[in-house]
């Protein structure tokens, strides 16, 4: 067999990293983990080091989290939302702030992840939790919270229905982060996807299921400075 | 060919009545039209007249209501949930109260169909339009309604997120009755219904998608005397 | 990194737990563990430890079961059930007969939990076994104790027939419970969940897959003292 | 444009006819009509009266209808079935009886269908009808006529509970034929052809969703004589 | 029977409206007329101008649109968009640019629908067509129009690919649209919807397929002025 | 907590075993192993060993074997097919004979559940491997024996082709066998399934992915004497 | 309301033509008529005559040809295919031969669809109709022919399995086009299209279903001169 | 037990392979690993040596791979791509480029299959890697390579919106690679999947998810000496 074939010995030939994507899209870079192999992560974090981009390293697992720190001790690490940062301090803030609400406990890992996200965007962030619309009140209870936000992110699996309620609260919009909290007809995260879908109040932003990283991205840059 | 697969000239070769079925289980018969002829239909009125079984007729196109208000004259007719009952008198109230909820406008013609089978099956019942989750005020605003009766059937589509807030609210069940208003990724239904078979809130029973006539019956039997 | 991403110290964080629900709903709290560490499950027995709220663990690993065990530590624990309760002892019995019926074997764990959960909310239970519609014979063998509830609870996978036929057979309704068993075209539940929503018996409601607490919930309400 | 793509003149350029089946199979050619024109069953019909092939033609509307009794004047022609078979005679009965059972009424013309094809494959057959589980006593009441089969057509939609019932009852194998018959979540069949392919009773074939044709076939084959 | 299942005979009866909706959300109201008779369409516009409600009518049929303009002689309508407004005038221009592009031709109505919706909630609008991603050069020749937006609505069925291209090229937040354009393995905007939700660019705000309305509605408050 | 909830002590409380069923139908008894725990079969084989009824054991993992086994020593245990049979000697052959196909080697282990279930319900079989549509002479090479069947069962994964060729060549019926053999949209079967659901040849009976004991099962049914 | 929402009065406001197209990729311009209004279509043919690009329109119903042929009258039309062709004489042959076989008659317009195409890119083409996998001799009697192209286009509805035969009998590629034809589990041409897309022979190249002109484009692209 | 159940002591009875394979198609056999046991492929292996047949071992586990490499000790491994090849030199190139481009790195390893396939069947590759459409500018970069391909592998996951911008840039066909690499809503693969069958630009190839033996193999026919 020709070489050509051979793992890669270069990072160049497996990853072409783009480092002016900050100056492109104005956020830092994001490594997608999962799907890739530790010395794959590695020998990004190396890079990243090299050119001093600011980094997310999303989907990180103990083994990749282990990996990035090699190369990047000061990385923040965060392991409920498997997610690291580099460099470990966010940008001052700027922008409009960033409310992101929990329907439940178990929802909580891909809320942090949304909201170490906008954090290291550039947005102020708060965290709600545990209020489901099986008690309404609890989300009565957070309206002035909410009304304060530029842009409300919503996290819930089951039903999915917290968003539409949120929504037809207040005026900002709303990003509807569904999770694969549930089971039987859940359906992995189809239940809530669709139902967010079909909010019956407008001003529902969806993104995919569990996808924590995007729905904090995309609250970060709704949220962001005029 | 034999004669044995002629279409039936008479109602036994098609459909074998099942008139004893009001004394096993203590409610009227029920025929659903949708996928019968009209003649059938008819046939099967004039079998109705005959033995003085009381019977609803659902699912009834305007042929199949000119078909059975042929042979039952009488028969009380309601174009909105394509529905038609003989005798046209419902039995007296027994047991408690069944309140329907249609969170649109939309949702009306299938919760009408539940609210006149609960009222044709011996309950009295309540109907109440527009109260979806886009507008808590409303829900919150017929709290004491809700909160007065034995069953809440609750018909939405869309999101289906009603019987969630409105089951955590109240002590008695919910009977979830998603309907196929929506579009796109409503797919006819199913976004609704498998929220609401995700509900947070416990106490949901769901029948299927734009069953009126299932979930008026099931309301039935709950709020049923003891 | 600011500490308001660290990871909860205290309970209030992740989980707001709702102390009066037992007054507002009249039944005990309960707690889904999936999805929850066993050190959060741990920190919210030892809150219901405190506050003396009647509580359910549902789904509970044996992790989770140690965890609660070790703050609750007379609390029942039913294995097949992956459920725990405490107080240990079941309130006193009211309201109407919960019959609960597995249509196999292999239905079982999930007809306990909802056999367990419907006593816990203060009803009379019956348990019956491997009824399913390739034996009628059985079927029709348990009629009486079937005739008998207020609410019959019926557990099936595979092709989910059973809740049609007991409800053909009784006046009272029939929660369908659908179970993950099955392989192949089952789809992890979806076939019994379709037929049972589609039975063509009225009176049947349906619950989610494998979702034996929210089944012994509702029954629970159905048979509710008037 | 060349004439090579013009619509062609004659037969053999859209349809190479299999006029030895019969003598490779032992059974009549079956034309399926959904999807050709009138002009080209027409055409095939006519070729089908010049070799003098035994034929039967499937799901054909009146216009297709029309189109074959003007080439085959004395073709048998079931409206409801809406099947066509020439020559009209069926051939004489051999090997076992093939008993068709219809759910309910709504299932009656797919049943037909597949009575009419087992018998001009050469079986005796016995039509039930109405024989739901919603009515168990229905379908005990023929339970002489079931056991006396070599094989049991059932059709049945909503939630195809009839064949896993039947099944159980006899020693014979039951042809399962899923319908279309329902609404909403019985997804146009999908729910009976689910529950079919997991009856919990052995002995169970399953065909396509309204295929009466090929149910009677396979019937047809099943019963042939040894 | 009672009177009180007879067709209703005021607005009360069918539809609660939200009149203090633009108070509370900032925005018109908007009746969605799918679903509606063009009776219970009138009597809404009926209530409209007494109240003097700022209101849009979505999805609105030829029938729809004359009982409205029977009621709203005035109202703007834009029969591609399906859309009628009344006051015809839009509000004066705040907050920023919302651009909204059209893949293909045939996604053209929906886009409207969704240029018109932010119109009406305030925004300044542009409308750019036909740059799929089949020819980049069209995207790339309008990058400075898409850069100078607030938000960016990008419409596309078949493959869905357009709001990862231009997500990928912009700063801004892309409020992503699918259509029901296509055919066979589109499934209705299944497809475009599923690739949106898996855009591999963030910054991707996904709605309902030919949620025209819903997508304006969102662009509209991403871009309401600070 | 009462001692009904406790587990089963004896079988009675988890299996009603149904000893006259091999009377009933004239075939051995199925115990399905999978979602019992080892200690529920081993208690079920006790019961058998006491009645001497003959039974087969699906789906045995390795631990349901031994389970099994230390109650019937001397089972036959067949592990690619994960079967046992008790008694282990086949009964006398009667009827025809049943062949057994193999699309490739991946589907040969739910392949040899079929056959064994066929012996063991009393009749002749035959087993062919790795004749895929790939490599049609293969298939041409066994037409001879594939014609001397009474019954002839395809096991078939991936595009689910091979039970349409088959059919088109004899005029036995097909039992349809699809495997979850390959990936992506495969679907775990459903690609297959699907296939043969759509066989464009008649005479194909289809049952659920991987039922290797209900195909064989049916196929005995068909080929058991007149 | 302003006028830059009127509907646009020239083409440039909804198409902007790629007329570079065919010096970009060497074919001639492709306009899909479906979900256009014939009055957009009349308009691209305007422009079309104007420039004098060569162009295919597709999926044309009976208005759209209509409108083309208004504007470019000597354009060939295939109502069979829905296509027209403009200018009428297709180029000349270079490359190999693409041979377009149809499994069935129903499946013939869209195999025209894909000879047409191809032809108008510049291939020479055959087509061959009904060889379907029932009937594996009318396959192999086309063996010489198929062997001769330099790729196979294979229309099939059902179950999909004519391009797995085909593949296994030649050495070039085929593309397989999933037709909508069939009923029931069919799913609007979901099965054929899984199973080409599991083919258990490789050298199968999948389209979208009914996408008879992405077929025959594609195909001349394969039998390109090298 | 019979003794012709016992395990195969032969290949004979589990796998009859196809040595003239590569005379009839003119490229190696393939083995596809998956479902097989290490024995099973080891036999095969032997048989491979016996017969000297250039054979590729796909989907092979490490335990796989040692069973091949015990057999045949010489032949090729890549351990990204799960492929062994024996002969271990490929052949001699023939015919024109095969471009493989992974849309990330997530990509590689199927990427890398498909290029080792075509290059084993005689074609000459280069692989491109990390070219999504997040960042245009990388594909614009490759544009001449991509320009030089006989045909142009693409393999994405998530959107799968690479193959549609590939497509529109080069005159060559696409073979588009749906890879199951992403979460939530990419449902394994079937977003990506419906992407590319549904991509707006013809001359896309579609085969299964993470098939990349599939897409190489069907790159090399395509890019065959004439």
């Amino acid at each position: 067999m020709a070489e050509n074939w051979q793992p890669p010995a270069r990072l160049a030939e497996f990853a072409e990293l783009d480092h002016d994507r900050a100056a492109r899209r104005g956020y830092p870079e994001a490594v997608y983990c999962e799907g890739k192999t530790p010395a794959q992560v590695a020998a990004i974090a190396a890079a990243v080091r090299e050119h001093g981009t600011a980094t997310l390293f999303t989907r990180a697992t103990p083994d990749h989290a282990k990996a990035v720190l090699a190369e990047l001790t000061d990385a923040h690490h965060d392991q409920d939302a498997r997610l690291l940062a580099w460099p470990p301090e966010p940008p001052a803030v700027t922008g409009g702030l960033v409310v992101v609400a929990a329907a439940g406990t178990s929802d909580l890992a891909v809320a942090r992840e949304a909201q170490l996200t906008a954090r290291y965007l550039g947005r102020a962030t708060e965290l709600v939790v545990d209020i489901g619309v099986a008690g309404l009140h609890r989300v009565l209870g957070r309206l002035e919270l909410l009304r304060s936000a530029r842009v409300v992110v919503v996290a819930a699996g089951m039903d999915g229905a917290l968003p539409s309620v949120v929504a037809g609260l207040i005026a900002a919009p709303v990003v509807a982060l569904p999770t694969s909290i549930g089971y039987g007809a859940a359906f992995g995260g189809l239940a809530p996807l669709l139902a967010m879908l079909n909010a019956c109040s407008p001003g529902v932003a969806v993104v995919n299921i569990d996808n924590g990283y995007g729905a904090g991205h995309l609250a970060a840059q709704i949220a962001a400075p005029a």
